[in-house]
């Protein structure tokens, strides 16, 4: 990606890490550019994740940003650069939404859980981004819209994210109005988990996470992995998977241990820690 | 549809339509009958939506009703005129189903949003037609019911659309249990998007109609489609297909001239209006 | 079943099952192992449940449990114990796994609504058999968990019917963190319909059982099996299903005494009663 490297040789990371004993905090560091989604921005987290999910100390990550937006979705000036290709832009199009869907799905595919902390305007693909989160926190005066409708493009691919958190009425509501939609009322819909003081959804995630690296990672990387696999089947073949991985999962040292810690009613000692 | 022609040359239409400058409001006009989907209302309105889904000029639809009942569902004396038939009836009722089904499909595959207006009572088949609706607002005293169950013929139907509104033990109660469901409650559950003062939906419906009548209806139709597609796909066919529309859509001359106007800061001007 | 028949033979049987006229109440009676989900208590509890199926006089069900803890899921220590065995335990668990599916299924799939009046502390499974009854009722100081994160044994199984109550940050909140969740966001996330206060959820779950077991159970068992059938389908495939059960139901005695019973405004008088 030697446009990444380019960028990446002049300017501070758009992606920086910090680690902090297995919890690991993502950063979208672009805040002049409202941490929108850019080729530049989508291949350092996309290649942040990639990291994560091959680090066997990663046991939890924070998604979190700096500076007052969120993000902004798509990076739109370099959409419109495309338009004077010989195909109107038509290859650009399919790619870029292409490396948007991997990146999505790359947080949902991810082995460790991902808790989005949400201060700010978290807008189109980056309300995406928020609803792709496993959880997620948000300030009090976060606030999350999908105004794609109002400038002739519809979030037809944060909609697809939305939609499986939201019900129908209220995902349709926030796409076919592209208005804003406050954190008392994202948190009552369910795109996020908890709403704290203004200021305090990095902190508060990062205890959410805290609490989740603490545990065996064999259950919760199991546990995410099958979610998103059973969530999509008829209840047979559900609870047929689900008992599957469930009777790995009995096998695995830790379950032993686990058990037999709160049988002896002592604290468990992980293998994987 | 003889008999429809019928009770037109001797009644006003079972449904009116008033047009405002692209927002369409179809008012359900049976007050007295309490606006049961019989045979002529359902053809009525099935009619309405066929002329709103070829009229370019139509942009956001809002389905009201006159008098204090919003819609009884089906004509119960039409059904029981049937059990005198040489089949009891089999056929008709599969008929008169099909008809009921297609109507609801017709409100979900409009290409134009569709806003529930709801006063008073939406029972049944009445209350399907809110749960199909894109989008509902509710007077305060707005109730709803699904009282099948009480009268030994389960709301089989309306589940259909009310299963895909509302979780399952919200759904299972009302279905279940056959009691009335505040606005309050409806609102809670997700089965309307508002709930304003008695008297106010209809305006507060046509307002959200206007908001999405002045906005390019390219955006709006490829993503209203693209919803209902999309939610009953999994994850990875659910952001292929997103993403192609999404392509197409980037293509588009409105989204051009939308994202063209946002970076210039200049009000967008629709080529489709 | 010799183990079930040892243990009755020498306890109270696990399941006790009183009835009131058509109201079958079943309670988990070991409340010094906190009703958990052993051996004995799950062939207990299929059993009772096979015999309300095939009861016509059984018209609506409470799920209830003896003791401060409504059921604290699977009994560890009869898992703890196969260990030892030859395959390490592959063969019970996968054994012991299946049982407690076709437990969970057999709620679902039970003619009969199911109504969970949880007092107390539902855990893992014990939380899984709220989640899988038709509604649920909690008394105030009710408390829902997901612990198994917590002890190396995710809980998988429990999963897949929580899922399908909640939406999915919800879901995953209460599996990634094993936290408590209170009656009243339960409430809040769908996972129960109604708190009351503490000591009346059996009272309140038998006056919504009474009101169900006072309809004709022609359309509640054709609803119910009809509910988790549809729920499952795309929409054109769910309207052809449930239109095709709503003519059947149509063409029964009690619609069609129901129907009249309405238009001549007197009380219906029930077949199946």
């Amino acid at each position: 990606m030697p446009a990444t490297a380019a960028v990446n040789a002049s300017l501070p990371a758009p992606v920086s890490r910090s680690d902090d004993a297995g919890v690991v905090t993502l950063t979208l560091s672009r805040p002049a550019q409202r941490n929108s989604l850019s080729e530049a921005m989508m291949a350092a987290l996309t290649a942040a994740l990639a990291e994560v999910a091959a680090d066997s100390s990663a046991r939890a990550v924070v998604l979190a940003a700096e500076g007052p937006v969120y993000s902004a979705g798509h990076d739109l000036k370099e959409i419109q650069s495309h338009r004077a290709d010989p195909d109107r832009g038509r290859a650009y199009f399919e790619d870029v939404l292409k490396r948007c869907a991997t990146l999505m799905t790359a947080i949902v595919r991810l082995p460790q859980p991902v808790i989005a902390a949400v201060e700010g305007m978290a807008t189109a693909a980056g309300c995406q981004l928020v609803a792709s989160c496993d959880l997620a926190v948000a300030g009090e005066k976060a606030r999350f819209c999908t105004p794609g409708v109002n400038i002739g493009l519809f979030c037809h691919t944060p909609m697809v994210a939305l939609s499986r958190n939201l019900s129908r009425k209220h995902a349709m509501e926030m796409l076919l109005l592209g208005d804003w939609t406050e954190a008392d009322d994202a948190l009552r819909m369910g795109l996020v988990n908890r709403v704290v003081p203004a200021g305090e959804a990095l902190a508060s995630a990062q205890a959410l996470a805290r609490k989740i690296a603490d545990k065996s990672q064999v259950p919760v990387k199991l546990g995410k992995a099958a979610f998103y696999a059973q969530v999509e089947m008829g209840l047979d073949d559900a609870y047929a998977y689900a008992s599957r991985v469930m009777a790995e999962n009995m096998l695995a040292r830790d379950a032993d241990e686990g058990i037999s810690a709160v049988l002896a009613k002592r604290a468990a000692v992980w293998e994987d820690r």
